[in-house]
């Protein structure tokens, strides 16, 4: 079963790199390690019409979930759920229990309920809202075909905080029964070019494996290399198994070559 | 005239979140700052089909620029430019010049070129290498149509070196006559909700210029935003005037909400 991800971080500063983007990173990480498999993360400006454009493209592609961060908020760029419905041509109506969330903080601070504070309690038909333990406006859950669509702040403490008390939670009941498991090691002595055959030869007779050099130092001058072995399947025991297996290989072929392993 | 840019960062470190994205902060930065208006900045799998996909759609888009980081190394999933060759249709061929650059650093180093390092030198058919200086790979400069595609290595000193040194004086050649100049100050006890309406009046009220707030407080118990203002045209004094304008005008209308400015 089709258990891909696509992650969507949206905002000008974003893609402006007025900030770097620490939440493609918490979210790619989270989703990786429960087992679904991450396609692609995309950051695009405060846009409508693109947001929904690349929201209809990969919903083509029938993802299992697609994760969104920004644009909740109550400023005039802050389109998201709005670019949301438009991409699964639905209407964005105030949710009744969204609303309740949002009034209950500004009723606190004996604050009104304005046309700004309403707007964060907008969400596409039938979406679910998701609390925000930490911030004010909430996210969205939106099943859409064999979709769902989880709308996130932008904000890292707000969408950190709603991902491990209501979002990881109930992916957890959606993810694939898929075990993942990683090591990594670094070799010195041995260019990325010399090591690539090895690689190759590895990926092509382990299933379930996925090998990747990340190069460190100077291909010629004074090679370093870390590399990444990940395995994945569905029985914890045969995965560490062969993560082993390719780890203790990978390390004895590249003695051979005049590596030595560090760590 | 269109001054778009697309950045597209590939590789599953970096989907997967197993590291921080920090080319993307780098190369949306550089670019914003040339005057170039970025669009979306694109991470994805190593995969050939998948890649070849989003640059097509991408370059259907026809912006000014592309530029991809990663996927030039000499591993068998490092498949950056075939897919830059199958998304615009031309053959991937060993380029003589990037064969030469290849070269020359393993002779230094007494070794052969092998399968793997014969790779770097491949381009799409009439793509310019770019030099790399810091490590082994080449980059490719590739026009097609409206748009040059530049491709640039994943690791970022290489990026930079690259960028720096050859890339960025190309660019000021095609860079749009913008002049960018920005301003960024925090206020105190104005909760964002209350601010959207003064920023959506400013937005209306002036041309070339962008104005965000990013909270860094909580809503309702403690407000701080953080805010940004972006002024843009062709002559910088103007430009530099339309901020100044703003930012006091800004300033003014959030003391009169209350607001306490910082710095």
């Amino acid at each position: 079963m089709n258990s891909n991800a696509w992650i969507f971080t949206l905002g000008n500063e974003v893609v402006e790199g007025r900030i770097v983007n620490t939440n493609a990173a918490f979210l790619g990480r989270k989703l990786s390690l429960l087992g679904f498999s991450v396609i692609a993360n995309i950051s695009l400006r405060d846009d409508i019409n693109l947001i929904s454009k690349l929201l209809k493209y990969a919903l083509l592609e029938k993802p299992k979930i697609i994760i969104t961060t920004g644009g909740l908020g109550p400023t005039y760029d802050d389109r998201t759920l709005e670019a949301v419905a438009l991409a699964t041509d639905k209407k964005l109506v105030i949710n009744n229990d969204a609303f309740r969330m949002v009034k209950e903080k500004y009723d606190k601070a004996g604050l009104p309920m304005t046309e700004e504070r309403i707007k964060m309690a907008k969400l596409p038909e039938g979406a679910i809202p998701i609390p925000n333990p930490v911030g004010t406006a909430p996210g969205s859950w939106l099943k859409y075909n064999e979709t769902v669509i989880i709308s996130l702040p932008g904000v890292p403490r707000e969408l950190e905080a709603m991902w491990e008390s209501w979002v990881e939670p109930r992916l957890r009941k959606i993810a694939p029964n898929r075990i993942v498991l990683e090591h990594s090691f670094k070799i010195s002595k041995v260019p990325e070019s010399s090591a690539a055959p090895i690689l190759k030869n590895v990926m092509k007779k382990y299933c379930g494996v996925y090998v990747k050099t990340h190069p460190k130092g100077h291909e010629v001058r004074g090679p370093l290399l870390e590399v990444y072995v990940m395995a994945f399947g569905n029985n914890e025991k045969a995965v560490n198994n062969v993560l082993e297996r390719v780890v203790n290989e990978l390390k004895q072929r590249f003695k051979e070559l005049g590596g030595e392993i560090i760590n």
